[in-house]
C-alpha cells in the first residue's frame, strides 16, 4: 500500500530526478549505478525502485521533465511582443542558463540514444515537440510579416535547433569558446536564415 | 624483441584503429572491451596489448589519425580556386562523407572528454588545429577581398565549427533531418556570417 500522498510523490520523483541528473552528468549514464543515485538522493533502494524501476525509466522521467518545461519556455515565448525578442528569449534560455551539468547530461543521453531504441524514441519525440513549436512560431512570424513568409519553414525550425546544438557543444568541446562574443555572429545568421531583412523591406514597400 | 617490419608495424595499427572505432561507435566506450576489440581485429590480446597498453591510448591512436586526416583534408583546400570553393569541400567531406558511425564515435569521445582530462586534452588540441586552419584560410580569403576583412576571424572560425558540428548531431538526433535540403540554408548563413556580399560589393565599388 502507498501511504505516500500525491505531492510528496511528484517532489521525490523529483529529488531523485535531480540526483540523477547529476551522477549521469559526472560519471555517464553507465558507469552511475543504481546504488549512486540513491546516495545522491539520499534514499534506500527500495524507496527509489518503487518511483524508477530502472535507470532506463529515470531517462524516461528526466526527458519527460525536459519536455514539460520546454512547453513552459514556448508559452512565455509566444507572448513574447515580436517574433526576434521571443527567439532572444528562447536562445539566452538555452545558452546561457544551461549548466556545464545539463550540457554533459545531453551529450550522455545523445550517446546513449545511438544504442537504446526506447531512448532514441524519447529524444526524437522531445525533438519534434520543440520543432513543432518553433515551426508554428515562424508562421505566425510570417504572417506578421517579421520574416520570409516564402521561408522553408521545417528546415528553418531543423537550422535554430542546429545552431542551439552547436553551440552547446563547442561550450563543451572548446575551453577558449567565448558565448558572449559568438552570440552576435548567431543573431546575424538567424536573420538571414529566416530573411529578416527581406520581410522588412516587403513591409517598407507595402507602406510606401 | 620486435620482429615486426615498421610498415606492417603502421598497418596493424591502423587496423586495430578501425576495428576499435567500430566497437567505440557501436557499443560505446566502455562497454567495448579490450577482448571485443581483439576480436573485431581478429588478433590476440597479448598482440593488441603490444600496440596499445589501454583504452585510452587506443583513443589517442583514434584522435591523433583524425589529426592527420584533417591536415590532408585542409592542404587540399587551400589549394581550391576560392576560398567559397574550398569552404564547400570541407563540408562536403565532414557532411556527405561522414558515416553515422563516425558521428557516434565523435559523441562518444566528447562524452567521454567530459570525464577524462587526457582525452579532453586530445580532443582540445585537435579542436585548436583545425581552428587555427580555419583562422589562416579566413585571413588570406580576406586578403583577396572574398570575405569581409573586419571579420573576427577567431569567432568566426568557431562559428563555422559550430555549425559542422551541429549538423552531425541533428543527423544523428533526428531521423527526419534531410542534410541536402538544409545545406542551402547553411551555406547562406556562413555567406552572411562571412560577409561575403560587403567584400563583393566591395571589389565591385572598386574596379568600377
Amino acid at each position: 500500500m502507498d501511504t505516500v500522498n500525491p505531492k510528496s510523490r511528484v517532489d521525490r520523483r523529483s529529488l531523485i530526478l535531480d540526483a540523477a541528473e547529476r551522477c549521469f552528468a559526472r560519471s555517464g549514464f553507465h558507469q552511475a549505478s543504481m546504488s549512486d543515485i540513491c546516495q545522491a538522493a539520499n534514499m534506500s533502494a527500495g524507496n527509489l525502485y518503487r518511483y524508477f524501476p530502472s535507470k532506463e525509466a529515470i531517462i524516461a522521467g528526466i526527458t519527460e521533465r525536459h519536455r514539460a518545461q520546454v512547453a513552459t519556455d514556448f508559452d512565455a515565448v509566444e507572448k513574447a511582443p515580436s517574433f526576434f525578442e521571443g527567439l532572444a528569449m528562447l536562445a539566452r534560455q538555452h545558452m546561457s542558463d544551461c549548466s556545464e551539468d545539463e550540457i554533459n547530461l545531453s551529450v550522455e543521453i545523445i550517446a546513449e540514444s545511438r544504442r537504446s531504441p526506447a531512448i532514441a524514441k524519447l529524444f526524437q519525440d522531445l525533438g519534434d515537440d520543440v520543432k513543432a513549436r518553433l515551426v508554428a512560431l515562424l508562421a505566425s512570424a510570417a504572417q506578421r510579416g517579421e520574416i520570409d513568409p516564402a521561408l522553408d519553414f521545417e528546415t528553418a525550425a531543423s537550422m535554430l535547433m542546429m545552431l542551439a546544438d552547436g553551440i552547446s557543444l563547442r561550450r563543451v568541446a572548446d575551453r577558449n569558446f567565448d558565448v558572449d562574443r559568438a552570440l552576435p555572429f548567431v543573431f546575424k545568421m538567424v536573420e538571414s536564415l529566416l530573411g529578416r531583412s527581406t520581410a522588412t523591406s516587403r513591409t517598407e514597400k507595402a507602406i510606401s
